[in-house]
């Protein structure tokens, strides 16, 4: 039996997994992802948190017949290096990932895009299954996408699948990016938490900050919204409610343009809210579909947390790197 | 050598061609589209254009390889069907349009999707040779558009390529489609002269009318856009303006999902107005797009009006058919 790594690469954690030939997970473990330092540290924290989940799984990483990594930023998979992570400490430039963690796990490494290796693991192991066609929407801090079409990952000239700067709004909303009107700076996370502020500064009731305070967060996390929801918040329940109209107009624009077989709702915010969002995203989006006498489901992400790191694991190493 | 026949089947003009192996055309002929009777009278209507190209070529129509058709509405090419075909006459169920045309020319008939062989034409023989990924936007009096990936066509489940739909802004105008907001209803020239002649009415001074009448035309063709844009009318400026922006902004949100490798711009307007409105779309889409250090070009279509036809010369004919 081989057994084989995946490393997923997040702005705030790194999670781990070994799986093997089934690709039932063996082993995992998750890390916080260095706030200080640079990619060196970032790797080295990688490194830590491959070697645990491959102990956990009863080997030794350099065992492991390779380790895929899922990551932000721009990646190169032929060069084996990631430029421009912005959400990593010190990572402007280009790194050469591949080779940092190769020397120290002396597994040969394969890297990916994080949104994309999420939504192949779906496609191939979760929700998407049966599927010739997805499109993945995970609805997090920002809204990242991931294509398969023809059964395979579909990356354009490498940077496809950026559906959260669909524009929804001509001249509308400033989005994290710096543009207008993208769908993300009505349905990010980051953006709904700023606008939060903003209008509870203004004098708008909500308990979102106090529920933080409270659970001792800097940042409104997925569970703080979802929290806030349940209890009927006035704010919270306005801007979720704007959001799943972005996401409903900006999905179903992707859709007219592609006509998918399936969409897979996944991300921090779309795990959290679950089925029931995904319902209400899908009727957002049914006043905008071209076709809406035969909507494709939305259906949320089966591999929950762990699907960008069993991604991970299905890449192939580069024919220049085995 | 063999000869193929290919029908542009529009709303106003139906369009044949015959080209041989190298898909030179050898014959042509325009006819106008009928405007009553039933789909049976298109079809024969059809059927003398086809018959017409051939003879332009020297050859019998039943001596041809095989006859395609480009076609709007349902396409169902194995079944060799066309359903809601809104803009021909009485075609709002299904007809079986391909065998009424074998029975007819005598010679195996292909149906595609017409926006989709002009598409997949531009793509092998004209603006978008050598790319492995295109979006043809064919801006006339709808938006419509037609995507090749991996170097072939991507229809979806079918229903692929509906740029004209992508939103670009949130409980925006209404669309000829009856939906609100999407792309269409800014820079379709359908919608464009509906907005024309409600802003005229409301006292907009505009010699769009003025010169539809002179020309003797009750529509405003592409053409008198153009002439009223070099004049400089201010109506048809702040519209086409507008449209521009439409564009700009819709086709980065699916250039943003799908990262090709070129755009290329078709359609009665796209053609007419030429380089110069492609590059301004291309300066539209900039502060859109989220790749925006390089951007996808934006090319003029090569095959012209000519291109429709010749792409349903492309289609193959399904195997129960053969």
């Amino acid at each position: 039996m081989s057994l084989r790594g995946g490393i997923d690469l997040g702005g705030t954690k790194i999670q781990t997994v070994v799986v093997d030939d089934a690709n039932a997970v063996r082993g995992q473990k998750r890390l916080p992802t260095p706030t200080t330092g640079g990619p060196a540290d970032v790797a080295a924290a990688m490194v830590e948190a491959m070697r645990d989940a491959a102990e956990d799984a009863g080997v030794n990483a350099s065992g492991l017949e390779r380790v895929g990594v899922g990551s932000p930023g721009g990646v190169d998979a032929e060069a084996g290096s990631v430029t421009g992570a912005g959400n990593l400490p010190g990572w402007q430039g280009t790194f050469a990932l591949g080779q940092a963690l190769q020397e120290e796990l002396g597994a040969p490494v394969a890297l990916g895009n994080d949104v994309q290796v999420a939504t192949d693991a779906e496609a191939r192991l979760g929700a998407g299954r049966g599927h010739d066609s997805i499109l993945g929407v995970f609805w997090g801090t920002g809204v990242g996408g991931g294509l398969v079409l023809y059964g395979r990952p579909w990356l354009g000239r490498g940077g496809a699948g950026e559906i959260g700067h669909v524009v929804v709004q001509l001249d509308g909303l400033r989005c994290p990016c710096g543009r207008r009107g993208c769908m993300e700076a009505y349905a990010g996370r980051g953006a709904l938490e700023r606008r939060a502020r903003e209008l509870h500064d203004r004098g708008e009731k909500t308990e979102l900050f106090k529920i933080a305070r409270k659970r001792g967060r800097a940042r409104l996390t997925s569970g703080i919204w979802a929290l806030a929801l349940e209890r009927g918040d006035p704010l919270a329940v306005k801007l979720i409610d704007e959001a799943v109209a972005a996401l409903g107009a900006g999905v179903a624009s992707a859709d007219n343009v592609l006509d998918v077989e399936a969409i897979i709702l996944g991300g921090g915010l779309g795990l959290r809210l679950g089925q029931s969002y995904a319902d209400r995203i899908a009727a957002a989006m049914l006043p905008h579909l071209f076709h809406d006498h035969r909507p494709p489901p939305v259906k949320v992400a089966q591999l929950g947390d762990l699907g960008g790191a069993i991604g991970a694991s299905l890449l192939a190493v580069p024919a220049g790197n085995r």
